[in-house]
């Protein structure tokens, strides 16, 4: 008999590979969720004894029974439905498991600690490997993205605003603003990264009080067996850390939703310009040759518009009660981890697009040419202005520019029949003029700043 | 060997039951998500067949086959990824598998439809069972208040603005008024139902027109065969009906919210008039027995947060473009079944809480004496206004009060002992007035105003 | 002297205009926000005065004051900062006003209500102000809509999914499934009022009691005098009507803001189908001339990226405390009048632009041929289907779409050369078969549906 | 005549100062608004004569015509209407004011620039002003909370897990957690500054090519004469920058409003531990003495509740298109001013709270003492389970613990009349471990560390 294929009870979320990763699925999978807390819970165990609190012979059972692997997920969910988290089942059925082989070890689980220092921490070593897989992402994407900057650093393109040809920029410029601003997103991950990578541990109600005169002693142990840092004090209705989290991660899904509209709006029939890189199976059509669906520009789209609302539940939050939330704590268990698989989904999805991102230069002409030089009218208008006034070079452009849309012509045609260009400026000076590859102002130059400052890159690793 | 425990693998998230219900949770779940567009598939199969549009004898192969247990999820999840929806993949999956009973009855599967049709419809199915669990919770829901409305419909209890005691009302009000709103939730739902409970069928661009002049004809045979209204035309763009049902269920959940929020105040230690009722497991604490955590109330308070930004996604998303949409469609995908689980869990927490609540009269006795009857001040007032003048009685009264707090009495000493009060008023009448039995106001006409409508339920069943 | 221009301390937000309507801004306004209330305060005199609650003869006085001009906003702004919301101070300074005229009337003013009454049922009376506004502006709009619906009823037009060209439509389907929409948000509204219009009136706790057996008398007159429905009960915290309407507001927004993105991508300079109507000043550019920007588009957009998060305002404040909320309330102030703004100025948008909308033939024929007929491949197919079998057919227009590209000719041109294709059409029936015109599927039933479901207007007026 | 009062034209919107400072609003009116980008305007004359690129006599009448007082904001807002943002009629408005003084400097004006770089540096600015007024608030809330936490340091406080009472915390402890979180904002603001506080200058599409050789040197200029970062290049539609300026003011909302939902629960009627300090018609009630509203906690509530949303709206609208976005830019424009407003607001409300804030130390103990010690149950294990081991002290303090409640006495006297408890702990012993002031664990040693840490204060001021 084969092995079963994969069955619906297997399936999470049918969608949740449309916009995420294998790998930033795996790190807040439910197995994995349930292996942090167990971490915590053995390196809780570690740090006890080794100042005394727990017995040393202790140890050996509990952390052998931090296994994931041992733990029954249905009765953790029913549990956790009456407990109100997931910390108190696990803890019982932990406590269990640590009781079959060691009766007296089974009295010292969880010692010193309140549902919540397991549950925050645990989603702290999550938020550790998230910022690593980030880290990663971004270098790949970043880099991708500074090679495309640099292949079509000079390569004109029209620039729209409003949707409307406007002037001519390049494409390595459109490149090297997204870039930019991922290396903004960097250095706000790091940032985030100093601020939240810390222990949470404050027992019942955040004063270690049943720990007496170890609490100190036992805190730093756990922090460090952790590798965490050791904050100044519990933080358990203190939220800012983790708001700050989403908030970053929901941003790093604006940008990467804004490369998403533009390759999109690029890739409309009628445009023709850029595509996300062909796939078996992908976007196309066999019957619709035509056809190359931005499936991937759509994933993160989506994503763009999931994770603003995303971080507002966790905003929401913040308000919390006393020493322990009614709603708001609980409110980030689904927001956080979607915003985080969201955020390596969107990154995977731009990373494949850009780096394999088809140009297609002839559409990009062609619509440069599309106005019949109208879109370079300023440019006539500054250098015949150096002869003839600035006022009356606007005049004469805006009325030539009038004359080009009513009879159907060029720019070009219209301007090189009038005696009062033609005195000036010479047939090729004017097609120089008309060229957009010649009017694109600064596009080079920024794109060699912020290929420079790629280069340099200032943040070193995260965590 | 005994039969494995569930594994990670196959649990969904780990949270879905804090606030979830199984049955619910079973209508959202990935195998009846995909097990309703196979519901579409084989009606339409049936509808196609029935008016030649596809051959009678291909029917049978295609329905038999239109069975979710005979899908490989894992190859639908990628296959999502890769073509942007679920149907894609499944459309592919249906047909092999038809293939290999009927080689010619494969041709004709998903005849005419767009991935869209199949993945709205579906929703729809969807929807009329939540609907349908959404109305007879909504019916225990409203039972249990009425219940619980009219055996404490003359129960004092103090009225508190600003969190801070004002005036008293009745337990039964209180229960009155959740009864009363959850009244209008049912109206909306029913309207609502009108609206969305409809066929989802345009295929490629909108306009049917690879089923030529059968369009009319199938289109109707398949709302038929799924008892959904046929609407005018498609919508696969126009999701206000998508958003109407988001929002329904996003107002239900703000509704229970509130009543968690009222009973979780009601249970403070300091207040102790409500409590969620015991369960073994819920909320107690071994070494605290005076601690009884609102373990329900936090799970709706939870939903209630996350409510509003759930439905903010849906409502973001009805920007759509042209005739298929490039994210705001996609971003249904989730925030819509979390609302639909959330709104099932949050009625269920709080029937379970609501038909057997814990009340506690001593409590709300001695909470109504906690000013020494400094909240029944306006009542004294206006009995005495009716005898020496509104504006003597209200200066009375003031000081009289001032002098209470500052003496540490109660207003029954200070007022007992002020002749101005004592020739008009006698010793039982000023012990009456200072009862907060004597001054709730409307409560029990409102209470029974409310019964009388809830008894009356106009507005039968939703679909 | 001139009189004076308009100066900065006179602008309310200086953008109100971008995506509003003077009407819509003027019930809106401080001034009318402030006489609401002040309508209700009079009502309030009369009815009281009515069942003899207060003397008839301070009702002249206290009538006479409720008057907005008369009111200091300076201080009414000072005194809600203090007092927590806009009635303390309103009735402190009304109460003042009165006095002056009549000492003893002013004893009367605000007789039995609180804040809350006044606040919340003068933003009824400008909801039923906004309903009255917006129910013309969707029989405006619906008409404009039906009008071009009617005009471009068998247009063709490319239709788009995923942004990329797909089959035929005409435009006038796409105008029909606007209206078709609006129908619906029509139909809502008219559910909505019916809920909503209704009075608030409870007193402190909510209860009328200080109103004693004159209570109900009281507030049936106060509601017949405010032309509102009486509700069974109060419902100061049971926010469930006014969430409605915020959701009923952002759903329109939400389809006007899909007609929006539609409308902003007709435009584009490489599309060029539909444009905003020109304007003086209005999105042209004297330097570009080619220029044409959807600034009304904008607009519409813009709201409605504003609008699901002010919906979801409105939704968290649902959770409040007791009998008066703790924020909840408070953060309907801004939410609720926002919404009904921008529905107001979205409605008139997008209304401005259907009704004077430029459609370009000549670019509506271009962009359907710019693929040379690969879009009409399935037309073909069908067809030759019926006569050499659908799988042939299928593999034929396939591999002659492949052709067809990579020979950059039509598909026309490669069909009519293949004999396979030419022994069962003809040229004509092959050019009959290529015509857009011919493959648009329902889409004039589909219009014609709609417009007769629009003649037939089932909903009557609002309120 | 005296003069006029403030009339309704001149209020903007009437709530604004419920949660709002005089002066940030004064940094967001409309006035400062078109202040701040005429500021650019004159800094852009400046600079561009610096450099040649206008002639330095046209910079005089530019600079003189910058100032607001001139501008007509009637005619503003309706041009901002027709253009679609207020750069195009504040330009015009300018333009021909410039005209009336010097005709020739009128053609100067704006030179080079686009509608965006003048709106969004002047965001910027106004951006800059407003991390000055929060800089200089939190360093005033952290001041006074150091001054709290320092003078309440080891004041026993029930603490409070779900709302139910847990173990004791000290009062300083609660003001400690508080300025613990708002040191991580400030550090967070100043980060954000680093990034924020820069130029946005591009031209038409972002390429600064009507300037041609001179733009480098132009737009360094004009960032030296405004004092801003000159950026490696714009940011038209990179909106990442903005948007952390929204989350870092939504996040210090967020803690502010944690710290009034806690300040309005210790205020309850049945709590009574801390109070807002008495203002004048704050709150206070004339008939309800002992009634005090927590009128500041919950216009810091309402913001709280609104500032997710704000926040979202700014995120959303990071999805931008090509070079000038179409609604995402422009919903910028509410919710950035409302964030800042609110910010401040929420900072000087709770720093108003706080600074005087009514502590009750009476009440304090009388809460603790309200389980008649059971709250303390876990005090006497420990020190019970040195002597009898740990499982026979927990058996033995949770039947006593039940037994205290069953009889409605206290656990002192169950346990002290427990010779299994007697013959290892004595009569003093045992009061003492029924003290809530020894159990508040390392309560003390937080607050020190805290105050340390704010003492250091290692971030220096924003911009």
């Amino acid at each position: 008999m084969s092995s079963p294929q994969p069955t619906f009870s297997a399936a999470g979320r049918l969608t949740d590979l449309i916009c995420g990763t294998a790998e930033m699925n795996a790190v807040w999978s439910a197995r994995e969720t349930v292996q942090s807390m167990l971490d915590v819970e053995a390196a809780l165990a570690r740090a006890s004894a080794l100042h005394g609190v727990i017995p040393a012979d202790a140890v050996g059972a509990i952390v052998a029974a931090c296994n994931a692997d041992l733990i029954d997920a249905g009765a953790l969910m029913s549990g956790a439905a009456s407990g109100g988290n997931l910390a108190i089942p696990l803890v019982k059925q932990l406590t269990a498991a640590v009781k079959i082989k060691d009766a007296d070890a089974a009295k010292f689980v969880h010692w010193g600690a309140t549902s919540q220092d397991i549950i925050d921490t645990g989603t702290v070593l999550q938020l550790r490997s998230t910022f690593d897989l980030l880290e990663a992402g971004l270098d790949e994407l970043s880099e991708a993205l500074a090679l495309q900057a640099g292949t079509y650093r000079t390569t004109p393109m029209i620039g729209r605003t409003w949707l409307q040809q406007a002037l001519p920029i390049t494409l390595g410029l459109k490149f090297a603003q997204w870039l930019d601003a991922l290396t903004r997103h960097r250095e706000r991950l790091a940032h985030c990264c100093g601020r939240v990578l810390v222990l949470q541990f404050g027992g019942a109600a955040g004063t270690l009080a049943s720990l007496r005169d170890k609490a100190p002693d036992v805190a730093q142990a756990l922090a460090d067996d952790l590798k965490l840092q050791l904050p100044a004090l519990p933080w358990h209705t203190q939220r800012d850390r983790i708001a700050e989290a989403a908030a970053c991660f929901g941003m790093l899904i604006g940008t990467l939703g804004k490369i998403a509209r533009d390759i999109s709006l690029h890739m409309q029939t009628e445009v023709g310009e850029l595509a996300e890189p062909a796939a078996a199976g992908k976007g196309g059509s066999s019957t619709m040759p035509h056809k190359r669906n931005p499936v991937g520009c759509a994933a993160v789209l989506s994503a763009a518009m999931r994770a603003p609302n995303l971080v507002a539940t966790v905003f929401s939050g913040m308000v919390q009660e006393h020493e322990r939330a009614l709603g708001g704590w609980q409110a980030e268990w689904e927001a956080l981890p979607d915003l985080a698989r969201l955020s390596g989904g969107a990154l995977a999805q731009i990373t494949a697009i850009v780096s394999n991102m088809d140009v297609n230069t002839e559409r990009l002409d062609a619509n440069l040419d599309l106005t019949h030089g109208l879109i370079l009218g300023e440019a006539v208008m500054l250098a015949l202005g150096d002869r003839i006034g600035r006022l009356d070079a606007h005049s004469l452009v805006e009325h030539a520019s009038k004359e080009a849309v009513a009879k159907g012509t060029t720019l070009y045609d219209v301007l090189s029949n009038d005696p009062r260009v033609t005195q000036h400026v010479s047939s090729v000076q004017l097609q120089a003029l008309l060229d957009p590859a010649n009017y694109a102002g600064q596009a080079t130059a920024f794109v060699d700043a912020v290929l420079k400052r790629h280069r340099s890159n200032p943040f070193g690793s995260f965590s």
